[in-house]
């Protein structure tokens, strides 16, 4: 990247130029559904041991009561309240993921434009319209440093989402173009995240602080702490420190013309993206074979290499690593017929049937299945043998959920972390976010009263 | 590292055996000599711009008044102190030095044990113990990772001090085995800081951060936030994914034998290591010949290739730049026949002889020369030239900083940044730091009155 392609200072203009009339319809519908999916997970997420442990070792250090925690009723300052929302938002593993970087886009990005919009009134459009560039930088970073940035070990919804938090909140402080550049900057310096910590609480740091410090970074620039000027592209920036395939021309060719937002799906199960073919696959095999667990030899899965990758554990002994275990994902969905919040509770790991049968599951490594497909075989003791073959798994782009789809998993979501909560007039209330003036109200609602 | 040396269990174990008693007294006097150093360093940048702008910054998100800014009246919550207290300590450049890694290790490491010690109290041996075993986990991390780590274009101080922040805040807060572990995972997946925010305000986010995020590890760890196991070592650990020449040896072999901190070296010049010896050879030609500078055709410095990497900048426009600038440092020391603080301010920086003569330095790597080392030549418009071969850089580990050096350098520092303390009190009391039953008194020392 010798010759300096100005990959930061062209990101910072575009995100500073972009006007809400600019914005397709159809790329603003798809913000609100993000939105939604987004407000649904935090709910969902909210009661979460790693979210009320985290709560309970930063309360000592809260300052003024700004922002609130969705679902909860600790009211922490806004940096801090940026982190929680975050974890909360991601820590199912039921939230957005952007496919081709396995990003997912909403949970670093939405925590401080909500935090912010607790400081001072900001109308519905604002905020979606700063969500939809936040994404954008987030995703267009993430494909111009994939796919040996996550092939490294780099746990890239916090590495990446860390430059969609500034990038959103940097729009909603309305910073100019060297402002902008310079909360991109201070997003590089602080982008950390490791592969290593999936499966254990330490993710949730990641996704937190991307949230926390990528909304620091914004206000940081908007006070005049300068910052590299091309701390993406630059000899030492952060793409090339942390890809060795960088792809400048992904990050910046046809900013404004193609939305990274139109590739972001909803999960339909609270486990990693690269699973969701899989489930889809064995949940129809058991709803055509219905085979008795002792009669099932073996399953055999096929699937792009970063299924392997990601998901093949075949020991876990937490629903946390159950969440990124296609051992477990397979035997829990042919054992009881779904793959749901419960399916990835410590129970149905602990579960001596599903223990066995994930003992029976073998992964195939094909790079010629798209990571959005998977086939999976299953073989019984009389030597029969069923194939399905699924090519979008449900919930990615080729087969997005559908709008009540959407509603039902934020209700499912609400009923399970915030049960106290009206989902119903919340889903009417952010699916018609673009008529509010101001936000906040909004946020207060999701608070259980007491 | 796929054999699994344990790299994070048997470092965790080793700084929860470690006992007071087993510490040598040379170590034991480096340990007060970095403290000393760090405080002044602390006093010495506290005014500087870039913390009071991020005192600004940050002030609104401030918890309860619990931790002092050294030289501060301002009083925030422990973990925004410990983010300041690492800015200020490092901010001038003049901090110490672990040379094999470049790590500063004191900045990330201290602050977060005095921000401790404000919440209850810890006595002086307990301080500096933490603090030694804290300096000698990131600089033995660092020697894991080195030399493509800082290559790569990773900033050291701050990516290998998160885990000496948290290893020190780890052994301060008592924290058994499994749980130092986790403290070291929460380190592990913070770990950031890019080689290209140094010459901006920037950098400062990342010091800052690896104490105050090294001292939240170790807080969440203490509650029983889970972390990866392998969190250094592991497949997509801190090592491998940062490192191109992973060396586990280097992190785990001799504990409690050898310890990095003798090997720490304190600046007697507030700018990169690097360029101690090219000072030196400077200011001993320019003491000898006197040359008029319009007689100067060249200066040609040949040292390290570390040299060139991190300090051939002949383009620079303000103090901050120049710290981390061959040809400014070069520049000013024959002009002005000093390299302290007023040499790297912006005045000294936009002086016309100055940036005349910063044209005149060509630098030339040589990878025979050790890094603490360098020839300056000296060729006159006569076609005369003198040669200055400096072996050892004055207040390297061959050359060190004597008591009185490092007492002169802590008023200095303090009559620079806080003038209105009682610098010679200070040196007193910490000095005698392993005789105080509570540090916290000495903290408040360092705040001038009103």
């Amino acid at each position: 990247m010798s010759d300096h392609p100005r990959v930061t200072e062209r990101l910072a203009a575009f995100l500073v130029a972009s006007r809400w009339e600019d914005i397709p319809a159809a790329v603003r519908h798809e913000g609100v559904r993000s939105l939604l999916n987004f407000v649904g997970g935090a709910l969902g997420g909210c009661r979460d041991e790693a979210v009320s442990l985290a709560v309970r070792v930063l309360m000592p250090y809260f300052g003024a009561a700004q922002a609130t925690i969705i679902g909860r009723s600790e009211r922490p300052d806004a940096l801090n309240a940026a982190f929680f929302n975050a974890v909360s938002a991601n820590v199912l593993e039921y939230d957005d993921t952007h496919l081709a970087t396995v990003i997912h886009p909403a949970a670093p990005v939405v925590p401080g434009l909500l935090a912010l919009a607790e400081q001072r009134p900001v109308p519905g459009i604002q905020l979606l319209h700063a969500l939809i560039l936040g994404v954008e930088a987030e995703c267009r970073i993430g494909l111009g440093v994939m796919p040996t940035h996550y092939r490294r070990g780099w746990h890239i919804t916090a590495t990446c989402g860390i430059f969609g938090a500034a990038a959103a909140a940097g729009k909603l402080l309305g910073l100019d173009r060297r402002h902008m550049a310079w909360a991109l900057g201070h997003a590089a310096t602080q982008s950390a995240g490791l592969v290593e910590s999936l499966g254990s609480m330490s993710k949730s740091i990641g996704v937190g602080n991307a949230a926390k410090n990528g909304l620091a970074a914004a206000l940081f620039a908007e006070a005049g702490f300068t910052a590299a000027d091309q701390a993406i592209e630059g000899r030492y920036g952060f793409a090339p420190v942390t890809s060795d395939s960088v792809n400048p021309g992904a990050i910046t060719e046809g900013l404004g013309e193609s939305w990274e937002i139109l590739a972001n799906a909803y999960k339909p199960y609270p486990c990693g993206v690269v699973l969701f073919p899989v489930i889809d696959a064995c949940l129809e095999l058991r709803a055509r074979h219905r085979p008795a667990p002792e009669r099932i030899r073996e399953i055999v899965v096929r699937g792009h290499p970063l299924l392997c990758e990601r998901a093949d554990r075949p020991r876990v002994d937490t629903g946390r690593e159950a969440k990124v275990s296609l051992q477990h994902s397979v035997a829990a969905a042919f054992l009881e017929g779904a793959a749901g919040l419960a399916q990835f509770e410590d129970r149905c790991v602990a579960d001596p049937a599903v223990r066995a049968l994930r003992a029976k599951v073998r992964v195939e490594e094909d790079s010629s299945i798209p990571v959005e497909a998977a086939l999976v075989t299953l073989r019984l003791d009389d030597g029969s043998s069923f194939t399905e073959h699924v090519r979008h798994g449900r919930g990615t782009p080729g087969r997005p959920m559908s709008e009540a789809e959407l509603d039902a998993k934020f209700a499912d979501l609400a009923a399970f972390g915030a049960p106290d909560v009206d989902a119903v007039g919340l889903i009417a209330r952010f699916r018609a976010i673009e008529n509010e003036a101001d936000v906040a109200p909004l946020l207060r609602l999701t608070v259980p009263a007491r």
